[in-house]
């Protein structure tokens, strides 16, 4: 195992003149040792702000070469950088903030407008300007700082020491920083080595944002010297034209977003040749819809992903093989395949033992990628981090033939459009509300989303929410509480809750009745 | 990191109806299911001749799938394995055993009369009969014994813990036992995942013995879920005949070997269509000869490595596309690659200070796959395994890029159809002679073999040697005390040996004189 400074190190060594990032808003190709060059400065930029090893940044910014840059100067000198996902309201963020004491906070100059609401806020943390639009530092921006400071030796991190800390929603309300090592995080670029079939000419197209687990994915190609390019907005013409103008050849979507670009008709449009392989997954996809992918891009192999952010980010691949299988006939195409190389896993039932092959429970699973726990939240980490194992909350099976299966989400997860959107979260945001008396959140099928956001209501008696305009009013509430993504788009009102005898709501019974019904 | 025994687990659990191995022999194929319980009452039945966790036991067996479960079953049960060399000499194989003092000694059938000289020169060893020909145990043979077995539960080995004993020669005279651990030869198998672009459908044909580091170039597959299969004895037919039979994907070779089976003419006669990948290493390859590797095998991609056993072990690889530029033109094809994920090599001088790029000193490497020393060879270790770092004896050079170049030979160790011949023992065997006043031992170049081992002798005056039946009489008293294959077959009688001012031997200038003498 190697730390990701190393993982730079030998780049730098091994891989000196092939190309390490190709710039999308255009400038030349920047190779390994330029890159680790950058990564260097960026590092004595990051020092001359004040970070130290151990210490926490944090980024606000779409895909872009300089985020990767910061990431990996973090790396570089043992402090961790924290990148933000602005797709959640400012309070959330300023939770995220208030929690993690950030040395730092560098914002790309698109979301000025979001730091500004912060700054207004009374938030304190030093910005770092990424770009140089609407700068209101009133220092330099991050590469005209880059650009001037030393090369910095940083610093040799250990294996266990934290390199990353990704924010996942809470199922408390509050999201949960995961602390994901040097070990964890190289752990699993080896793992997806041999899934990926990754080799030293691939390029990668960073489509999922960079906040996001999925990003890691990147890690195999870095091993072996291969490329990458970062996608700052997704639509599919900017998806394909990116692929055709970097030569990508692998790229991570969601099923989302694979289905709006077969749906955009534009494939045609763009010469994607290049293209040898999409991994998809975060999200269940209809088989029908495998298919349509596989008709779609001719010649480019899919490779199914599941895991978790925890798991930094893969636990089961299934490969091209085994969709050529499955198109053949038979189930396999529901599987989301079988255990890296250093995954373990179990199927847990309700009491923590160890059920047999068919049977269905909590997937359970231990490896080298599987982080050690929450940042600062004991007593969450103490309930999902058991004896080195990691208790997912999801529900599968695996079959005779160590193939996974998923069933259902234990932890009340709902999965729209790749992102994950906890329902206690948007609970707690309707509970907000002086006429919500009791509200239960699920996901409902969606063919573009996977999963929409479907909220069933109790309103108090008499309550002007249950009328034509309920829930346009709920819905603007949400948006003040909570990330645009994660506030219900489909609304039920009923009587009463179905409760069981302890006097649980039993979603599982709101499920059955909505799940189907796509009013 | 995994232990050998998880990756059996890994199998059996995430594989088990993937094929393991293709017996040869005939007969149907074997699962991984299959095997890993086939290994699990190998292990019983080691256990029931006396075999215990850490205990070592020796195997005389030529390459076959015994012999493989054999060595498993070690790995399952925290005993460990010492496969054999069998063209070592009687009085060789024996210092070997004296040394490890093995709790068992299995050999196959086939070496029934090797087994008799060992056992007649008073050795006591417990035997376990692979086969059933010639079988002077009056027990049972191994398979039935296994048959017979309990599936035994093995014992969970630490990743430091010793795994395999390979023998490799000796410059003092004596061969050495390189000790690898589980770690160390997992973490190569991950190592080679991207360089062998290794996949579940891959069979590795495994020619090169298994006594030999060479053989542990199956691990990938074994990672992955792939199968195996194991040619006993080499011809070119033989060969070709089981790439067809097996519809092997992979097969390792040494040049020797690709050129005999070049040579032989027979290519066109067999459908080695599966084939994807060959890998050849373990000595160098002219450019010319790997154009006409190329040509011979059209469709198949080349991979050279360069390693030692102490490795475990690989420590470079040139992979297809390099081949492709090499082939364009200019000096790729010289090289043997660069490192593999998580080795470090350093070009150092005679006083252990690193060089830059471009200079020529001694290869230096470390990483997970680098043994932790000999066994029972405190001095030896500590002169070669120092701060971590493996000094290879080796002399090399880096260029820009990363791409090692092999320049020499420090060890003076001569490669001869991929053995390892050290000139130290073919000296001390020479100089047992007692008509031998001087002998100094080189490698020249050989265009089927690779290298060739060359004798410079200074004979006592008047002795009869220095005749034409000199070198037959040379060559009778060496095959008693060296295997076949490292006796000199060339000879030059001198009147006095070049040396240095402290009076030693200068073998570069013998090189000098001999190399482009092909006499």
């Amino acid at each position: 195992m190697i730390t990701l400074r190393e993982v730079l190190g030998r780049a730098e060594r091994c891989f000196p003149t092939n190309t390490a990032v190709v710039p999308l808003a255009g400038g030349p190709a920047v190779t390994w040792a330029g890159f680790v060059g950058r990564v260097r400065r960026a590092a004595g930029a990051l020092r001359s702000l004040g970070v130290e090893a151990g210490d926490r940044f944090a980024i606000i910014c779409r895909n872009d070469p300089r985020q990767a840059e910061l990431i990996h100067a973090g790396y570089w000198m043992g402090a961790v950088p924290v990148p933000i996902n602005y797709r959640l309201a400012p309070v959330e963020i300023a939770d995220i903030l208030d929690g993690i004491s950030p040395r730092l906070l560098a914002v790309e100059d698109h979301w000025a407008s979001l730091a500004g609401e912060l700054v207004s806020a009374g938030r304190r943390e030093r910005l770092l300007w990424i770009g140089s639009d609407n700068n209101p530092v009133g220092e330099p921006d991050y590469e005209t700082l880059r650009d001037a400071s030393p090369e910095d030796e940083g610093r040799a991190s250990g294996l266990d020491d934290d390199a990353l800390l990704l924010f996942t929603g809470g199922t408390t309300g509050r999201s949960k920083g995961v602390r994901l090592t040097h070990r964890n995080i190289a752990a699993n670029g080896l793992q997806l080595l041999a899934p990926f079939r990754a080799a030293e000419d691939d390029l990668m197209l960073h489509v999922a944002p960079m906040f996001h687990s999925a990003d890691l994915l990147g890690t195999p190609l870095s091993l072996l010297g291969g490329a990458h390019a970062y996608l700052p907005d997704f639509t599919s013409e900017a998806f394909l034209g990116a692929v055709q103008k970097t030569r990508a050849t692998f790229t991570l979507l969601t099923p989302t977003l694979l289905i709006r670009t077969i749906r955009s008709g534009g494939i045609g449009d763009f010469d994607i040749s290049s293209l040898r392989r999409i991994a998809y997954g975060s999200a269940p996809m209809d088989p029908a819809w495998i298919r349509r992918t596989v008709e779609a891009f001719p010649g480019v192999e899919l490779v199914h992903c599941y895991g978790l952010t925890e798991t930094s980010p893969i636990l089961t691949t299934l490969g091209w093989n085994q969709h050529l299988a499955g198109l053949e006939g038979g189930d396999r195409l529901r599987s989301v395949g079988r255990p890296v190389i250093g995954v373990e896993l179990r199927i847990d039932d309700d009491g923590g033992n160890r059920l047999p092959a068919g049977a269905a429970g909590e997937i359970v699973a231990r490896g080298p990628n599987v982080s050690g726990g929450y940042f600062d939240r004991p007593e969450e980490t103490a309930a999902v981090f058991r004896d080195g194992w990691f208790h997912t909350g999801d529900v599968g099976r695996l079959d005779e033939e160590g193939y996974l299966y998923l069933l259902d989400r234990k932890k009340d997860v709902i999965i729209t459009g790749g992102e994950n959107v906890w329902s206690a979260e948007v609970e707690t945001a309707l509970y907000a509300h002086p006429d919500v008396v009791e509200a239960a959140v699920i996901g409902v099928p969606d063919e573009v989303w996977g999963e929409a956001v479907l909220a069933v209501i109790v309103a108090a008696p008499g309550s002007s929410l249950v009328s034509e305009d309920g829930p346009d009013a709920l819905i603007a509430h949400c948006r003040r509480l909570i990330g645009g993504y994660k506030v219900p788009r489909q609304f039920r009102f009923i009587e009463a809750m179905p409760k069981s005898a302890m006097g649980k709501i039993l979603k599982s019974e709101l499920r059955r009745r909505y799940r189907l019904d796509r009013g």
